[in-house]
């Protein structure tokens, strides 16, 4: 037997980008409520919302949260952690809350002993940011990271995950946070530092396959990225760092016509 | 008009990998000549190649060439410029050679002063390597760089080239091999110290997107990818050394939370 999916009277969704949109036309698509309360600073974005029925009504006020019984925070982090004792405030009373922020150490620390709360991200999303790249089927048999905080409000939070198409795994804050730095944030920086080496008198014909997928997600939203790359600042540094070293160390290798050691470099690869 | 394709009475690879067998493919198929001589050392890998149509006729022995008016060397780098003074000895004279190496300044080397030879890599070839991943079709629409060698050869080696479907594109070796070190040296290095890294305690679940898209060229054979770091081993060096000093300038940024100067670093990757 099928268990029933979650239903909320009201949900709220700060922040109206890729993200919030997506989660408000999939809320609404799949019946899992018929009022959405898409909340964003800027007008033209809540219009736009409201068009493609990424949420039934719109608000520039954080304090319209105080109307959900389910409240998802899809600003970017840094955002979310500034409006942190804004949200604490409108919350309601028994109100489930949670985030899909990029990074989670800084929003667990935001949002430490609210009822109701469970950090969350989904491991998806495009290089294409906005709610003009809002899709319903974006979270369809994703990763949606959760990390606990209010054990009570969990289940709920995985329910609702589950009921979006994507598939909850539990993680621990900083452990979440060092993996994104490695298999997200790592490759952006990376793509980035390569295409400023290529931009440097490279033939252009010469791009070939693996340089456009290496550098494929340096395009992603500049402001977005910054804030990824900021909020998990300690982990992407060490990723980096630890980046640089074996960078540096092939390079050693190489100089010396150590093929052993490029072998090996290969090796730890390749398992 | 169109212009008419070459056509030659006999043309000899050696190496029926991937590339040997798609050229080996691709000749007879666009009907380019009606005699292909594999030659390899591996008896199985000649059997195959003929199995699959990529050879009319195969030998294990380099004298082989003696026969061919077109000579193309498909081995790897290293083993192209051991078989140099062979291949020198056996060549017709009169005939045409060229190579499919991906770094050019070794093969250069081997090869200067030998009427008839003008160097080449096509920009193709996937991760699978092998006979087995031979495919008449690899070359169309694929830039391959050419680096004079014998001016007079180059019109008829650039004609073979477009007869083939791809786009000749005329290079120094010097600038070829930093170009590649850049655009597909340096990705796979990456790709493999990221795998590396990732391996040790990452929960395998969050390997999403951009992490898939990273490593992917990680994949490619082990022989022939070490084969081409060493060919190309200081330009690979270098590209290394300056990618670790972006990291860490990035990393050092970050630990300071200097947001401009990772803004910055951003924007050098963007435009």
């Amino acid at each position: 037997m099928k268990r029933s999916s979650p239903r909320f009277k009201a949900v709220a969704i700060v922040g109206m980008g890729q993200i919030g949109g997506s989660l408000g036309m999939a809320l609404l698509r799949r019946r899992l409520t018929r009022c959405v309360i898409g909340i964003d600073r800027d007008p033209a974005v809540l219009r736009r919302s409201k068009a493609r029925r990424a949420c039934t009504s719109t608000s520039r006020d954080l304090g319209a949260i105080a109307g959900a019984d389910l409240v998802i925070l899809a600003a970017p982090v840094r955002s979310i952690v500034s409006m942190a004792p804004a949200i604490r405030r409108a919350l309601k009373p028994g109100a489930l809350l949670t985030d899909v922020g990029s990074s989670k150490s800084s929003v667990m620390r935001a949002f430490r002993g609210v009822p109701g709360f469970v950090g969350g991200h989904p491991m998806c999303g495009t290089e294409r940011g906005g709610i003009q790249a809002a899709d319903p089927r974006l979270f369809d048999g994703a990763t949606w990271v959760l990390v606990p905080a209010d054990p009570a409000a969990l289940p709920e939070i995985a329910r609702l995950v589950r009921a979006l198409g994507a598939s909850p795994l539990t993680l621990d804050a900083d452990d979440h946070d060092r993996a994104v730095a490695l298999v997200s944030h790592l490759p952006y920086a990376f793509a980035l530092a390569l295409s400023a080496s290529a931009r440097k008198g490279l033939p252009a014909r010469l791009a070939a396959g693996s340089f456009r997928s290496a550098t494929r997600v340096a395009a992603q939203p500049a402001a977005m990225s910054l804030d990824i790359l900021l909020s998990n600042r300690f982990h992407v540094a060490r990723a980096a760092e630890t980046m640089a070293s074996s960078l540096r160390a092939l390079g050693k290798a190489l100089r010396k016509g150590d093929a052993a050691a490029v072998k090996r470099f290969q090796k730890a690869g390749q398992r």
